[in-house]
């Protein structure tokens, strides 16, 4: 593929910083497990050597952030001084080049903090790969032969599934019709089902408020959060209910709060509200457990869906040959990057499993949308019992924001992964020097972690070490 | 339990230092995928009030332990300020502070950086808790009423396999003969394999120089690493098998080099070599993958053997489940610590698979010995099928290196869990501050990471960036 004018460009340098919103403040994002999260991101920045940058980031609640930035830095050097050719001439070597570096993949491998710093990093390769092939990414992928987009991806680990050749020929049987998707999503827009008034931390009167604000606006999919409390659940469950009615679709989500049996008992007595999936019902480490509650919970209806926080290709892959999604909900940074959630939606196709991609957080909307767009053109071809989830917190902060209008996200026209952020928001909620953090720690809204002593001491300095 | 004479004391403070030996200049540890490991770990220190103080790590190779080093300080919030009674009243409840803290478990959970910091720490509250007692820490573990012993365990998404009530059932059942077994613990020691010979670094003439002497010294069981080049691999199994003859055991470990299908192919040209158990075949990741390989290979009379980069219980329950183990390698600084390790080997006697763990690295065989000793004398009560693997490098930074005599582990009588290491060992090693490292780089051996600015560039301090 021609890599366009600047193809002979080196990365000359990355920056990589903490950007935290203080969206816990208002019970955004709460859920059984996670009940005070702000949403966060490490934000890469590629700089080349021409006016083009890359723009990446792996999302995070708060906490932990500073070790994803951490990591992004210790894998630095396999990036930056290389030239885009390079990079983008065998896409999968470079990819396998972070994620298998001989002593970096001792503290994974491809899981955990590794695998988000290289989320970050890969989704900047990308979008800088698209913003030099002046495409929104969703048309370079839709653009690129079969033989080149599947050349993106490293097939260890999941070849007993899928080869390369087969998935080849899986976009090469779905050419034709191209164009005439590629119209109609233009026209169109990709479907979308809302979380915003679902979340646990919210009122009663808030959630009633949210729910019919959003009927009338035409919304016809809601999910709201269970698994702290069952009688809780049974009770919102049936405002939703009642306010949605039966011709419209609700959706429930435990993020992770349940035991394999617990998970099957509980969901029991949440099947009069028909819900028509549960989420992340257990560990998302638990392929086996997800299969068993699948199969529980299917003579009663209700799928089991989960996959943002499902850590790599190897776990969909498990997932998939154990029957345990009837849904498929990839995460634009929780594994590795655009490459690696190619190869999923690839198997999930497979194994005739439709993709619903988790998004919210931050800019996890903003990017999903290409890759579902993706799969629509030249994948799946439909967008049957597929809906990309929505959620309208901070999308202000990116200088091309998701654009949803009668309930479907519009495609993007601009080049790039559309995760390029505002330097004004950067310097306002970076983590923690930025200017709107410093208001807060002198309104004493939050604790400043610069203002006391940390509690780990600096052996080395000290000789003889200095205790509080 | 009673915690001893200074139970009111609390931990005030911690230390955490990077701490890394250059290894790869000798090929020690070289694997097919990690052909240049710098065997290293994250230490923790915990200071008390009183003299007691607590040391654990997290065992690493090299690049990585930068980030390790980071979440043990973002996790030491959670530990410092503690007193001891509150921690060890409820232990499971503590790890589960460590595992699940609200923001810090995106980043994981359980499982890469984030859980080796937790291991870390946790090992060091044991090693702490252990000297508190004034007990080597198996003697600790075999000492707690099996109640006592279970309550320090996190029962979250594996009580569909093992319930709390059946863990201590088992306990109970096993105090007949306890003492005996305690007895010839103390005389014989606990028998132990050596991976010394067989790094895919070494020279012919090395390995069979090692495995003669080895043998002389009346080893029996010898692993080798396999996975590189198959005709190779070959020729080195027909030394090994032709050196030590048909009446002794010969492992080989493929350090996750293969694909599912590739591992069963590979494995039966190794077949007539006769190894007992081919180890860690495919991704750590691939439960279903394992299983394939175990149904494929059993015929062959060759067992599947994994676990020393198996990220949590869940993982290895659904090893069990799967069938996929022949022999489970438990790690000490993998999963969760103590803990976690506890509620492992619970689950392997229920489904009736022995553990054989993984040693080695740095401070491995040190912590296994306590835990291996303890399934004898509480857990399986044999040693049948069971072996430490036993790898001599680097127990001389240790104060309380293990001891093997006659091809044994001999059991540890000093208090704690043997990890401590000498300050000269810590001073010398340090990274990148030690004298060691600073008389390596100057000798030109490591390039000094300190000498050339880093690859990254710190936004936020330059306004406009500086690119290099």
């Amino acid at each position: 593929m021609p890599h366009g004018e600047y193809c002979a460009s080196r990365i000359r340098g990355l920056s990589v910083r903490d950007i935290r919103f203080p969206t816990s403040l208002q019970s955004d994002g709460s859920d059984a497990i996670h009940p005070d999260p702000d949403y966060s991101c490490a934000y890469v920045v590629l700089f080349t050597d021409t006016n083009f940058k890359g723009h990446g980031l792996a999302f995070t609640i708060g906490r932990g952030t500073e070790l994803v930035v951490a990591a992004v830095k210790s894998l630095s050097h396999l990036v930056v001084g290389k030239k885009l050719d390079d990079i983008y001439d065998d896409f999968a070597a470079t990819w396998r080049s972070l994620t298998s570096e001989s002593q970096l993949r001792w503290v994974g491998p491809e899981k955990g903090v590794i695998h988000l710093a290289v989320a970050a990093l890969v989704n900047a390769l990308w979008d800088l790969w698209a913003r030099v092939q002046h495409k929104p990414l969703w048309k370079l992928l839709v653009d690129m032969e079969p033989e080149e987009l599947v050349s993106t991806i490293d097939f260890r680990y999941i070849e007993d599934v899928l080869s390369r050749e087969e998935a080849i020929t899986m976009l090469e049987e779905m050419k034709p019709g191209k164009e005439g998707r590629e119209e109609r999503m233009i026209k169109r827009g990709y479907p979308a089902y809302t979380t915003s008034a679902g979340w646990l931390g919210y009122s009663q009167e808030k959630i009633e408020g949210l729910l019919k604000e959003n009927l009338s606006r035409g919304w016809r999919h809601f999910k709201i959060k269970v698994g702290q409390d069952l009688e809780d659940d049974k009770r919102r469950c049936k405002i939703v209910r009642d306010i949605i009615g039966q011709d419209n679709t609700m959706m429930v989500d435990a993020n992770q709060k349940w035991g394999v049996d617990e998970a099957v008992a509980w969901m029991k007595e949440l099947a009069p509200y028909k819900p028509l999936w549960i989420e992340e019902p257990t560990s998302p480490d638990d392929v086996l457990g997800h299969a068993t509650i699948a199969k529980a919970l299917e003579p009663l209806g209700i799928g089991v869906a989960s996959g943002e926080m499902c850590q790599n290709r190897v776990m969909f892959k498990q997932m998939f040959q154990a029957g345990a999604l009837r849904y498929c909900q990839i995460d634009a940074c929780r594994t590795g990057g655009v490459n690696e959630v190619l190869a999923i939606y690839l198997m999930a196709k497979k194994f005739k499993v439709p993709v619903c991609p988790h998004a919210g957080g931050v800019g996890l909307c903003e990017m999903v949308q290409h890759l579902q767009m993706w799969d629509y053109i030249s994948v799946s071809g439909t967008t049957k019992e597929r809906i990309i989830e929505y959620v309208d917190h901070l999308s202000q902060h990116f200088k091309t924001p998701i654009k949803v209008h009668n309930c479907h996200y519009l495609a993007p026209k601009v080049p790039g992964y559309s995760v390029e952020m505002w330097e004004r928001s950067l310097q306002a909620y970076e983590y923690p020097y930025g200017s709107e953090w410093n208001k807060m720690f002198a309104e004493g809204t939050f604790k400043d972690p610069r203002a006391t002593p940390p509690p780990w001491v600096e052996h080395r300095q000290d000789g003889d070490i200095t205790h509080r």
